[in-house]
This record gives structure tokens, sequence and C-alpha cells, in this order.
């Protein structure tokens, strides 16, 4: 029986084998663990509003550390051209839905967003705009409401969430209220530090924050505030050890576009880039961030002429006050980015960070 | 030694298990051979022309078969906004030129394009367009002359190479020039087959050939003609085992923009996207294509305003007769079209074009 020992050591060794093989092929397979996913919004912003913005920055952009890139077809359910409303109700929901509304489908019904359902399954959630926290954008993610001018109805909905952060302007339909309800104390009273105080809101590290700021244009020395905010919320957010999902919104690119000022589109976009590098910072120090940078809609129609990738100078022509419906670009880094390429459906957007997040509708 | 036979059934299990591992191992690390590139040209197709296609085509295009996507920066050496002649040299040589420049630096000095370097490695090389086949475009590739007006010194640059095919306009520039040459004679005497009958071009399916069209648009009874000559290229290059250099151009989809004609633009952009996918099926089935779409530039300033993804209606304004500066989408599909993601300078599409097919310029 001396090959026993033979037969076993051969045994053994093919079952380490096959082991291995296993499990290295799982590993392969296995994408990489998405802890946390940001989604940043630049609204307004097409493919020409980010070459303005890296033309006016000599040549480079935070934006092209991104690893992975695609397109979405932006189309609401009963607009060619979408609102961003119906754009971030897509985004936030998976559902086309008409121009104006805020997580409601085509047939005004609420749907649970994707911060809805990450907030149940334990994640930390946050909000940060330029705009009105209950502008159209940010709204999607958070209310229910069959139009975006219902801004004291889209506030209310904020507080049957459990939200940990969001920072924006709109104090006034938390405050301000036809129905006289004291919002701000009633977050008080949930456990939230209210602050309209830049410097107590960007202090903050831990708990529940509901930040208040006056919605301005950088030149109306906003400074670094999205950038800040923004980094505010990560720091909140990340104290959670199941991760967490966060939307910032660049709100303002696309009120430039509105106005046709070329400038103004420019610094927001730029603003907006600086911010993008921050996360991306964070997300690489991280290495299981998911970001997704992408927009709603283009603004503006904008054709750049001209321009000098030394001096900065940009010239551009912008052919409508209104939004367009060209195809968005999306731009991805960190685990799961590659699953961004191609041209999809911007409701798409909502399934691939649902499917990142391992999070489920149901 | 009843338990020999156990032994080596073990042992040789064993081996296959190894063998295997190994062998899948190593197919998982090495990248996938490219064997031909077909480099796609929509002229002056920018993200807006993209989308007006697809609402044109009611929602869909071949395009979006393609598996990654990218953008380029597509400045000249001289200026913000390039011309197709600066544009199609950066992807022919990877050099950042003057406008006007064919084939040739920013000093004017001839530089070896990919389609040279491919044809001297033993690659067959062709070359399709819709426009004169001495045109910008085309010409970047294989012709070297201070400028793109220079029709008849680039009809004679195609006799200083050994180009396989080449199919497109431009008769005149090798029949009825100025300094006296038959140029069509001489393309016979090297073996050329030299014709302007379209079924005798498309029933080509080896040996050279120099086809010539007239140069029309789709609407005054082109046909298939992008199509059908495109497959005849890919039919006879695909004879040479050692692969091919293939660059095929929607010429007149910039036509449409310059003459700022929507429904001309339009059926142009409609016309290029059946040769994609003609194009896509033959590399689906071989295998080893790597195939890239992209634009020198966008032309027109086009913004979409309306349209309906049902009846394919589109509307759409201009800005510009001319061409604009904006970031211009890449599509790529095959083995190795992973490396065409990013946002990147439009010479890189030349170094990653000859990374694919280990190509040297040296």
């Amino acid at each position: 029986m001396k090959n026993i020992p033979s037969v076993a050591a051969c045994c053994l060794l093919l079952f380490l084998t096959v082991s291995c093989t296993t499990e290295a092929g799982e590993e392969e397979k296995r994408p990489q663990k998405v802890k946390n996913v940001i989604l940043m919004i630049g609204d307004g912003m097409g493919t020409a509003q980010i070459y303005a913005g890296l033309t006016a920055n000599k040549g480079s952009l935070n934006l092209e550390k991104t690893t992975y890139s695609g397109f979405i077809k932006t189309y609401a359910s009963d607009d060619y051209v979408t609102d961003s409303a119906a754009g971030a109700t897509a985004f936030s929901t998976g559902h086309k839905t008409y121009n104006g509304a805020i997580g409601v489908d085509s047939t005004k019904n609420p749907v649970t967003t994707i911060l809805e359902i990450a907030e149940k399954r334990g994640l930390a959630t946050g909000l940060v705009a330029t705009s009105s926290i209950t502008h159209a954008t940010p709204a999607s993610f958070i209310a229910h409401q069959p139009s975006r001018s219902m801004a004291e109805a889209i506030a209310a909905d904020f507080l049957k969430t459990d939200i940990d952060v969001f920072i924006g302007g709109g104090e006034e339909y938390f405050s301000d209220r036809e129905d006289g309800r004291d919002l701000l104390r009633q977050l008080e009273e949930n456990d939230y530090r209210v602050s309209n105080d830049i410097g107590e809101i960007t202090s903050t590290n831990s708990g529940k924050l509901a930040g208040f700021l006056p919605v301005r244009p950088w030149s109306k020395d906003r400074g670094d505030q999205l950038m800040e905010t923004s980094q505010t919320a990560v720091n909140i957010l990340d104290q959670d050890e199941d991760g967490f999902f966060l939307m910032i919104e660049g709100s303002q690119i696309d009120w430039g576009g509105h106005d046709n000022d070329l400038q103004y589109m420019i610094q927001e976009m730029l603003d907006f880039d600086r911010t993008i590098g921050r996360v991306l910072e964070f997300a690489e120090k991280d290495g299981e961030t998911l970001v997704i940078i992408t927009a709603d809609h283009e603004t503006g129609g904008l054709t750049l002429t001209g321009g000098n990738l030394e001096t900065g100078e940009v010239e551009g022509e912008f052919s409508t006050g209104s939004h367009t419906g060209t195809l968005i670009p999306v731009f991805s880094y960190g685990p799961g980015a590659e699953h961004f390429s191609g041209i999809y459906e911007n409701t798409a957007i909502y399934n691939k960070m649902m499917n990142a997040l391992e999070l489920d509708a149901e």
C-alpha cells in the first residue's frame, strides 16, 4: 500500500488546483465592490458646454480623469426635449415621465426613488445643489408631486424621509409657508442640525444635516460653496459602514444657458468641474465609490465658433433660450464604471446605479 | 499494484487541470488579436448630427451596436476650429498640423501615414469615400501636399504607393490633368483594375482596384454606393492574411452642414449609418477587426429644437455655415475597442490604431 501516500498527495494537489482555479475564476468574474454611488448632474451640460469649460480652463478639466463614457437619450414621455424634472425623475426612478413631474410616473403615480430605496436598505443618503434644494433636479430624488412648481409640497416631502444630508437653497419653502407649518423646527425635532451658516455647515462631520444657503451665481461671491458642501456631505455620509448614495447638482450651468450668457455658463461649468475634482479625489482614495457625471439635457443650443486654448478665450453662440434634444454624455469612474459605456436611455442610469449598489426596488 | 491505475488517472486529471488553468489564465490576460482596423469618418458628424439621424430613423442607429465610446479634442495647430485636412492628418499621422495640410506636419514636412506604414509592413490598405478620393479626408491618408487645393498633385501621390483599393470620385484629377499625365493608364500598368462602372467595381473580389464614381448626394440616386463599395473594399482587403487598414468616409454629412440643409445632412448620416451596420456585421463575424467610428469636427453648429421619435420628424437649427470646435465622439467595436474610452487628442486615434495593429513608425 506504499502508493497510498502518492495517491493522497496527488488527489490533495488536484483538489487544491481545482479549488484555486474556481476561486481565481470567480474572482475574475466578480465585479469590484461598489459601496458608494455619487451621481453628479451638470444641469444643461452638453458636449459644447464641457468643451467651453475646458477651453476657458486652458485645455484641461478634472472631468478628463474619468475612465469611461457613454451617451444618454434624454427625451421625456411627452416631449422630445426634456425638462429637468422629467430628466432627474428618469435618473431617480428609471421611469420616463412628463415634463414637470417630480418623482411620479407618466400617470402621476409616485415611484420610489433610488435615494429612498437606498435609505430603506440602510445606506446613508444626501443631496447637494446650487439651486433651491426643492428645485426640479434634487426634488426628483426625494419628493413625489405632479408639478415642479409645488415647492412647498416638495419641501414637506423631505420630512417624509430619513435623508441624512441636504444642502442647497430654498429655506423659505420650509419656514415661510402658506400652511403655516414650521418645517425647520420639525427637522430639528427629527435630529437634524439645521443651519444657514456656511462655516457651521462645512464643519459638520456627523449626524443629520439640513443646510440652507442663498441661491446666487458663482460670480456673486458664491466661492467654492458647491465643492465645500459636497465635501461636507461626503464626510458625513462616509461615516455609514453600509455605504451611501449622494446626488450633487451643478444647477446653474443650465441658468447660464437659459440666459444665453456664455461667461455665466462657463463659470458654473468650472465650479462644477472643481467639485468633480474633489469628488474624484475621494473616490480614488476610497476605492469603493462609483462616480457618474452626466446631465439631464443641453441648454441653449451652444455652438463653439472659436476660442484659444492658451488664453482661455471662448467664442460661442447660443441658438435658443430653451433646452435641446441632443445626446448627452455620461462619464464614469471607479468600480463598475465600465457599465456606463454605450448609448442608452436616461432611465438606464437608474438601473445601472441600482445594480452597482445591489439594490432591489421590491 | 492495483493502485497504479488510480495514481495514473489522478495524475492525468491533475495534469489536464493544471494545463487548462494555465491556458485559460493566459487567454484571459492576453489581449485579443487585432488583425484589421477599419476607421470610419463621418465628416462633420457631431453629437447632434448623430441624434438627428437616430431620430429620423425612429429611435435607433447601427452605431448603437458599438461597445465603447470616448471624445476627441479636434483643434488644429493653427486654429481652434479644424478643417478636414488637419483633422484627417491628425488621424493618419499623429501630428497636429495647420488647416489645409495634407499628410504634412505644421512645418510642411511630409509625415508617413498609418496607411503607408501598414502597406510597408505587408498589410492590405484601402480608402473609400463619397467625395472625390483626392478630397481632404481620404487624401490625408495617402498624399503629402502643403494644400488641400492641390488635387492633381494629390492624385499623383496615389501612384507613389501600393494601396490595394480606392473608391470615390475625382477621376478627372487622374485623367484630365494640366501636366498631361494619364494616371489612369499608369494605374493599369501598375496592375490596378480601373473602373468607373459601379457593377464592375462591386463585383471585384481580389487584386488591386481603382474605382471612380460620380460625386453626388444620396438624394441624387447615389443609392447604397457607400455601403456596397465599402463591402467591396473589405472583400478585397480581407484576402490578405496579414490583415488590412481601411478608411471609409461618409463625406457629405459635412456638406449638408455647410449648406445648413437638415434633410441633406440626415440622409447622408443615415447612409453612413447603413454602412456602419454592414461594417459591424463583418467585424462581428471576423472577430479580429477593430472598428473606430468618429468625425474630424462638427459642421453647422446644429441644435435640435424638437422632433418625434415615432414619426422620424426632426426640427433643427444651424448657427453657422462653418465647422465648430466642440468635442467629437468616438465609438469603437471589436478587439482593443476599450482603449478608445476617455477624452483625448485627435492625434491619439493614430497612436491607438498603430498600437492595435502593432505597427511602428520607425
